[in-house]
This record gives C-alpha cells, structure tokens and sequence, in this order.
C-alpha cells in the first residue's frame, strides 16, 4: 500500500475581520468534491482525506490556495499525513480497529 | 459560552515495537467515556471534545498519561483548541454551518 | 523524569481583521516570562516550552485566554506534548543528539 | 510575496522499538541540507523552512519517505504552512516582530 495516506487538513484564513470562516471551509470542500482520486469526511475540526501521498500534498497546495482567492491576506494550513506499509489502512480501518476493542465508542 | 471549547486530540506512543495502536486509542477513549462534562467523537485521525476548556486540558492530561500505563516509554499528544466567544460554537454547529453553504459535503 | 516533559504551544486569533499578530504573541510570551517553573524559546512557528505536564497544560490555558482579553473573539490553541520516560529528554538534549548524527545541522 | 512560505514540519516513525527518534530526523535534516530552494532550521520541537509553497510540499513529501527507508512501517508526518500575501514575512521577520514589542523574548 505504498503511498496510500489518511490525512487531516486544516485551511485557516487569518486577520479576516470575521470570526466565522465556514464560506472558506465551503469553497476548500469544493476542491475536494472534484477530485475523483481522494476521499474525504469533513470532522468538527478540519477535513480527512485519503489516497495517494502525491495527490495529498497537490490538494493541501490548492485548498491553502482557496482563501486567498476570496480575500485572506494570510492563511495558516495544516496538514497530518498517517501512512502505514505494512498493511492497508484507510480512514474506515482506522476507526473500525478502536470500535473492535471498544464496541461502545462513538464516531 | 465563555470557555466553552472544541477540541481535538491525538495521543500517539512512540517506539512501541508495533505499527499499529488501536489498543492505545481504546483505552483514551474509555477516559472520555468516563466523563459526564464532555462530548467526544472519535475520528479517523483523532478525537474531537467539546466541553469547558479546563476539563477539556484536564481530560488531555489524563489520556497522555494512559499508554504510559500500558508500557509505551515516550508519548507525543496533540491537543488543537477552537474558542469563539461571540456566538455558540459546537462540534454539530462547526459542521452544520459549512453543510448550509455546500449541502453536498461529506461527514 | 515522570511529567517532565517538552511541549510546543502556538495561540492563534482569527477575525482580527489585521493579519499581522505579533501583539498577541508578545502578550503570551508576558505569561511565559512570568513563571519561574517553565522554560521556553521562541520559534518562527511557535513557542517550546519544558517543564512539569501540569504546568505545561496551565500555561497553555493561561496562554489561550490571552488574546480574548485584547479583543479577539475567536483563538486556535495548539499543543503538542513529546514525553519521554526512560531517559531524560529536554529542548537542548533534542536538538543536541541530532547534531551529534549530524554536525552540520542548522539550529 | 505570493507563494512564499514558512513551515514547520515535523516527521516520527511509529513501532520502531525504539524510543529514541534523532537518526530519523538527522536523515529528514540531510534532504534539507540537499537544497538550495529552502532554507531551514532545527528547533526542540520540529523543523522550521522557509521557501516557495511548491517546494515546500515537495520536501515535505521527500523527508515523510526517509523513516520508511529506514525500516519504519508506519511514519506519522505534520506540516504547518503560514503564508502571508500583504507583506513580506520570512522565519526572521517573525521573530523579529515579537522581539521589537517584547525585547526581553528568548528565542
């Protein structure tokens, strides 16, 4: 499963005048919908991706983009990248193995 | 709402000898479990908490303390914290706000 | 060395309508310069901090309520905690042991 | 500015059995030291770079590679990007904005 990551990114435009960045939030997802290469979730705190590491940081390039295009004049993004190579590991793995030991868990 | 945050945390064991750390994960989430003054939900890349800040640092504390407990001799813990005070802000409203402007988006 | 450990905190406000936030960095290095059971060290990218967890994470409250008291309605708080049990580990130790793989390295 | 940015990057084998991680991090500092497009610095916590966004990606996507050349089977990797458009920002200036307001700062 070499190159295939689960990743979290977080897009935060800075010095916007609005404590609300929902419409920033909205335009990065729409970069993510028209990608047929990369799954995603969006979670309370930013946005969970799958699939290969290249096309992962392509993305974190364009949504790091996405406020910047409506206005920021500065942006803070922040991406995590969980990749493991000795066996497959997507995002529903990754949850379902804590459910396994912890059927009570909630997600 | 002063106070009231959202929060995500990851808890990670290093040099474990295992790839894999799901009985780590289950057992910080069974910290969280135990709380009646936190929400959580688990995600594929950590756990989002919504409750007072200082419950919110305390239950931190503790779940960086449990694979210390289980035989892990470093831990690293990442704790994000998300405050708005001008209006209320919860782990359903973050998502709700960005599925208004994009009802399409995955959660 | 139990509950020493080296952390990383960077306290974000967002909606100032200034995208500058040195101010508000400055005002929670005031915090850290305060406290006789915590050393720091600022970065380009945040600030680390070593001592006890406990302190570690009352700081990190201290330090997040900052920028609420100089207006700002919103503030993004990261913490990462690296604690390491069975040796001592401290801000120089870290960068010392790479150094000696690598002399060359830039600091 | 457009494009220029600094970063924090941080990259951690996981179940390497070893608690110790600095020959990963000495390796990731070779690829630094490898470029003449960025420049970086070591800090306790990470490594700070600075350097066009493209470039940026591109290295982050090269040094998460080196643990699994190393024999690790799982590498957790966390890239922090901050980019400013309205005027220049470099990791001096960043610094150097904190310490005209707070001369008593140590970095």
């Amino acid at each position: 499963m070499r190159g295939q990551v689960v990743a979290e990114l977080s897009v935060v435009p800075i010095g916007t005048g609005d404590a609300g960045i929902s419409r920033y939030v909205a335009a990065c997802v729409e970069v993510l919908e028209g990608r047929k290469d990369l799954s995603y979730r969006l979670t309370p705190m930013g946005t969970v991706v799958e699939g290969p590491l290249g096309k992962v940081l392509e993305v974190a390039g364009q949504m790091h983009e996405v406020p910047f295009g409506k206005g920021a004049s500065r942006v803070i993004t922040t991406l995590k990248i969980d990749e493991r190579r000795d066996k497959r590991m997507t995002m529903a793995s990754k949850v379902e193995s804590v459910r396994k030991l912890r059927p009570s868990v909630r997600t």
